[in-house]
């Protein structure tokens, strides 16, 4: 129940059993094509160029940066939270001139001063995370695009820890390049990361496009500016994903295995039906964690469904309180890094995790272990507010979460036996 | 039965079918920490600096490269094949002044060929493919190190389609960095690159450490000339491997339990116990694809183990071959790229696909579709030159490769499930 990686759902670890085919067997290439599809419903985009990089949530991050920025190129930044840092590193290593604004971790910014920021900075990129998990707040995207294009700026989001948790519409919000991980709300490991671009940022890519010796044919780009990396060169990739199938890496068949179930998953329970599940639980860990007594961190009007930051009430020792959770009771909650690090505890509820099960069990143990810790908590307070939510939406429109629910159960088993 | 990706062991399947467990739980930690002394078996070294990297083999040599090459440096790739090619469009992209020496491809160089172009170039880098699987040959890398060590070149190399294989000892060839992958004779998928750093290479890294703000603390490092890359930062690959464990990317989980799981098959065997297991099949291969009447590509002297090429006989089209192996027989072989694409068929022997009954059938198959396409071959040449080549190894050191085999067999119903 921390902030991700989280369980994965057991189905996931089903697929990726699968024993491995070729590179380019006929079944491989199927569904590499089938993966394609499948996360063109999950980021709601009608992008071509949508497919799987070979790496963590970051691989896929620098993969985004590396292709769309040439050295010199202005970045704007806007900084909330752990991962606008590392949006603001990678730019700056890729070459570029980054500028930043920064607001108070646990905040957003109001869209205005991006828009400002856009207008007097002149980017080539704005590069800003949706949902940074370590403040567990989400940025507005809304009303960006089209200041975007009117300056010819490029517009990029990462979506690693917000992607199927929370509302995010690739093309509605006018979005050119959209980066995520599987470990998150779409249940599944660390190691792959689903990326997608619009045919704008297709455009800047392939300017830059320089087919590497050793399988270039007559004819090919060698590009005068070629893209600093060769495993993120996503000219490349896109050549490989595509009918063309020029050899690049070698995909990573079980990551692959695992993406394609995760998104199979979620079209499959309906990407808004999954949505308002996690808001569902979500609302009821939030509403549970007050209950019990403790304060939530952050502007919980622009917080994700997907996880809740706490401050470590006084006097408790952060670190042992998460070690006890996790040695007896067996749940992992997370705490968050730089100013905030020793100061709250973020609780996801995330994925395969976001369970009514995985909440009541989750606030029973809290309670528990904050009681022995000596903690000024309310006696049944967490529980018992959860409960009220979930009665709340039973009456209201709860009911294909509950179905959701239903679902998990079944798999329960598998859950239980997480630690290997 | 391709030049890899093969069929992965069923062990490793099962390993990543296991639940996840959090980024810094204590068993994840400790799973991290018995990959790394595993992988020094694998790699027959002492250097402590020993890890996966969260991609494919590919992002293990771009790691290593964009570590060790500062932009303008020199770097010398002796070319025999594709994939030293790809070493010198890495290394140009990482900003190096790249020369190269070439030979034939199906050739390798004469150690002195190599010492001379270290000594004319003086490279601050020599980056060689070990085993080039687009020839099937292996460059010999004894009798380089002390030259590399006497002009202060670091001497790096890939073992992606040699390791486990081949006899291979990072210690005792005197290398600085060697990257590799699991979808060759380790038995696992693509997706996660072993890779190990000499205290050298570790020394020439360190003096570009920059840890990245957001989770930089006072006094920590920020280099002038930092690692061009972030997720290929080994100086913060290494702190997040070690005892800080310093966050950087989130490790793929099922990834490292597959690479892990790899790793303990390969050291239960015995590594040299593995090899001669190349070394049976892959001989009772090559004297099987001789024995119907096919002609051999490359140096057999510098064969590897692993993999053989054969010239497509005139008058017959390669692809329908292999694709008709595929689609009637199950078994998938390859073809090669650049000069060699559609000119030899690729046959490979490696990992848990090296046994006696995988060998048997493919020639058996094989014999059966080339007669179909009107092949000059010699009925029953390719299984009864294999044959003899097992009765010779049954009356001389094939035992404990028969060994090896009696477990594989008892395996084969998974084998067999391999298709998805």
């Amino acid at each position: 129940m921390g902030p991700g990686p989280i369980n994965a759902d057991p189905r996931v670890l089903r697929a990726m059993s699968a024993q491995l085919v070729g590179q380019y067997d006929p079944a491989m290439t199927a569904y590499m094509d089938e993966t394609q599809a499948l996360y063109r419903e999950v980021f709601q985009t009608e992008n071509e160029q949508t497919m799987l990089i070979d790496g963590t949530s970051r691989a896929g991050i620098e993969a985004a940066l590396v292709s769309l920025i040439e050295p010199g190129d202005r970045v704007l930044v806007p900084v909330f939270g752990r991962f606008g840092h590392l949006l603001v590193e990678i730019a700056g290593r890729c070459g570029a001139e980054v500028h930043t604004i920064e607001v108070e971790w646990g905040q957003v910014f109001p869209t205005s001063v991006i828009v400002e920021a856009i207008e007097r900075v002149k980017p080539a990129l704005l590069a800003v995370v949706h949902g940074d998990t370590s403040t567990t707040v989400a940025q507005p995207l809304d009303g960006l695009a089209e200041v975007c294009a009117r300056h010819g700026v490029l517009f990029y989001t990462d979506v690693t820890a917000s992607l199927a948790g929370n509302t995010f519409r690739t093309d509605e919000l006018g979005l050119d390049a959209v980066t995520a991980g599987l470990q998150k709300c779409l249940g599944g490991p660390s190691g792959s990361s689903p990326v997608t671009f619009s045919p704008r940022a297709v455009e800047a890519i392939e300017r830059r496009r320089s087919i590497e010796a050793g399988i270039r044919a007559e004819g090919d780009a060698v590009s005068a500016h070629p893209i600093r990396s060769n495993y993120f060169d996503l000219a490349m990739v896109f050549d490989y994903w595509g009918p063309r199938r020029l050899n690049h890496h070698t995909e990573a068949t079980s990551m692959l295995y695992g993406a394609r179930e995760c998104a199979r998953l979620l079209v499959e329970e309906g990407v808004d039906d999954a949505v308002a599940r996690h808001a569902l639980h979500g609302g009821a860990m939030l509403e549970g964690l007050r209950g019990l007594g403790l304060e939530v961190f952050g502007d919980t009007a622009h917080k994700m469904n997907n996880v809740t930051a706490v401050v470590i009430p006084d006097g408790v020792d952060g670190d042992a309180v998460r070690g006890e959770l996790l040695d007896d009771f067996g749940i992992e909650i997370g705490t968050s890094f730089g100013p905030l690090h020793g100061k709250v505890w973020r609780v996801g509820t995330m994925g395969y995790n976001a369970r009514r099960d995985t909440v009541l069990t989750t606030l029973a143990a809290l309670e528990a272990v904050l009681r022995r810790a000596g903690a000024p908590i309310t006696a049944g307070g967490g529980v018992g507010a959860a409960y009220d939510v979930y009665a709340d939406a039973g009456r209201g429109a709860g009911a294909g979460a509950g179905a959701a629910d239903a679902a998990g159960a079944a798999d329960s088993a598998d859950a239980a036996g997480g630690a290997v």
